[in-house]
């Protein structure tokens, strides 16, 4: 179990786990960072054992048996399912339980896939799973955000698989996105993100790629090299109601975005974040405007970002598209 | 060379490097981040290798000759000394020169000390020679922010060192504590850091140590296991209007405290930054209230904090702060 604490200075959520904390000895001896080894043993998200996780949420069967997406409770979560909405104050501060939902989706029942070499057929099952985890999980009005997050590799175990969650409260940044949108949409009657895809189709130089109904782009301050976003044309704040037809487009565009950072750095490690507004009616942003967040785990200044919030990105966005337009 | 970039939705901004920017073959093959390795050939930082960096802007000798404590300009500055303040448009974009003082403290000749083995004398020295700088640095109207950082070990050299650096923006990071503590002060006419400071000393299970001018302390809502702030106990928005009596004592404070994370991680490695007021009179805030932040770079979850500025922390600050206590 874990419980929200809210910084008083800044007022940003932060997760504290209470129920098993970690100690000293379980940081030691250290670990280099995002190079995960597969644990020993047999990989629970593997055809065969199921058993060795919870029950799925979700499953897409394949012809001739067996499945090809399959969506679990974490086992780890860090939001629990169970218990009130019970917000209370410790002294000066504020607490919330940490309630939420935390799922897996394993993306497939190959061990060893990866984005960049996924048909985008096979892509757009894991879509749909998200999306339709989502319409259930939307059901339940403790819930005000979600989150789909993947990391590649794995931090745990390298079986391709990504996380849905769903939290009792707007995470720092979609609530600086969304503060940002609205404020531009008061001086101008338009979206924000609208706006900037007219302005970079216009420009050109940060384009990666043009589909049907979505542009890759890299953004104009890119806060990581090669950072990528992945938007829809046409306004839509929800990416769970997204249609059949812009799935199969969506994607494309992942299978393409993805064999081109594999392409250009060597399977490199990545992590990608879908924003997307929050939910129930007190919260959800008609004018917010969904899309994809991509960063490559490369060339990290950590420290200094840390301590600033300032970032540092020694490649910049117009590089970095004319690279990924070029190695596609 | 490099400039600012906003980012239009949330208005953050960004240092893109713009004169030599890094290709895809300058990230490969992928290093391990935090395992730096000292590079090869001499030390630029160490006695009789002065001629290797620009010359010093700061200098403490030593008695029976040499130095004990540098200050010079970064070869590699993230801003650059050159320029005027220079704000223009890009298209919808905002951009402006990436002006600013970029300098190294060596902190010392010996290539191996760590501040957790320093006598407090010395760890006095260094902290005079950021307040000199500052006070230097200062009368640069194109300021408005410093910052003192230190990666312990150091990213591109293991010499003990740290960064000074003046800005002309605000960071995020400080900018929205500034909000906090405006909005703070409207309710209650109070600084929001000194009332924390009180409830901490009645809560007790939080704090670490608490010496004549300052109190170490686990915050509420700790972002990383074993995150601890020292903070002057008496109000104060700038760090370099310290007083001799105040800079004894937090360098007994500093060195307590890195002994502790020495003891208690095996020599973990660690960050620290300074948090200090906005300067110029357009920007200054009375109202703050200056502090050092420290962290252990250890049990990161960095895909989740990227995704959604959510921090997970599986390290209670009580625990941490007992921890803490015990070992010192």
């Amino acid at each position: 179990m874990a419980e929200l604490r809210r910084e008083p200075i800044t007022r940003m959520w932060v997760v504290i786990t209470t129920d098993h904390p970690k100690g000293p000895s379980d940081y030691l001896p250290f670990k280099p960072p995002y190079r995960p080894q597969d644990s020993e043993g047999p990989c629970p998200f593997c055809p065969g054992n199921e058993g060795m996780t919870p029950k799925e949420t979700f499953l897409l069967g394949r012809e001739g048996g067996g499945w090809s997406v399959r969506v679990i409770p974490n086992k780890f979560p860090f939001f629990h399912i169970e218990g009130g909405f019970d917000r209370r104050p410790e002294g000066m501060y504020d607490v919330m339980e940490a309630i939420g939902a935390h799922e897996i989706v394993v993306e497939s029942s190959d061990h060893k896939l990866n984005l960049a070499v996924m048909e985008p057929q096979h892509i757009e099952k894991i879509l749909f799973a998200y999306r339709e985890r989502l319409i259930d999980l939307e059901r339940d009005r403790r819930f005000q955000q979600f989150l789909i997050l993947k990391n590649y590799p794995g931090v745990f175990n390298r079986h391709p698989h990504s996380h849905i969650m769903a939290m009792p409260a707007i995470p720092r940044r979609i609530d600086e996105e969304i503060w940002g949108t609205l404020d531009y949409y008061r001086r101008k009657e338009r979206c924000i993100f609208c706006d900037i895809i007219k302005e970079e189709i216009l420009a050109k130089k940060r384009v990666i790629l043009e589909t049907v109904h979505f542009l890759i782009f890299s953004p104009f301050a890119s806060r990581f090299p090669f950072e990528a976003w992945i938007i829809p044309k046409v306004h839509s704040p929800d990416f769970h109601h997204i249609h059949e037809e812009e799935m199969g487009d969506l994607s494309v565009a992942i299978q393409s975005l993805f064999m081109r950072f594999y392409k250009l750095l060597s399977d490199p490690p990545y992590s990608l974040a879908f924003h997307t507004s929050p939910i129930q009616d007190q919260s959800h942003r008609p004018e917010y405007h969904w899309h994809i967040e991509a960063r490559l785990r490369i060339g990290l200044r950590e420290g200094f970002e840390w301590g600033t919030g300032f970032f540092v990105n020694p490649t910049p966005p117009e590089d970095a598209a004319a690279y990924l337009r070029e190695v596609g």
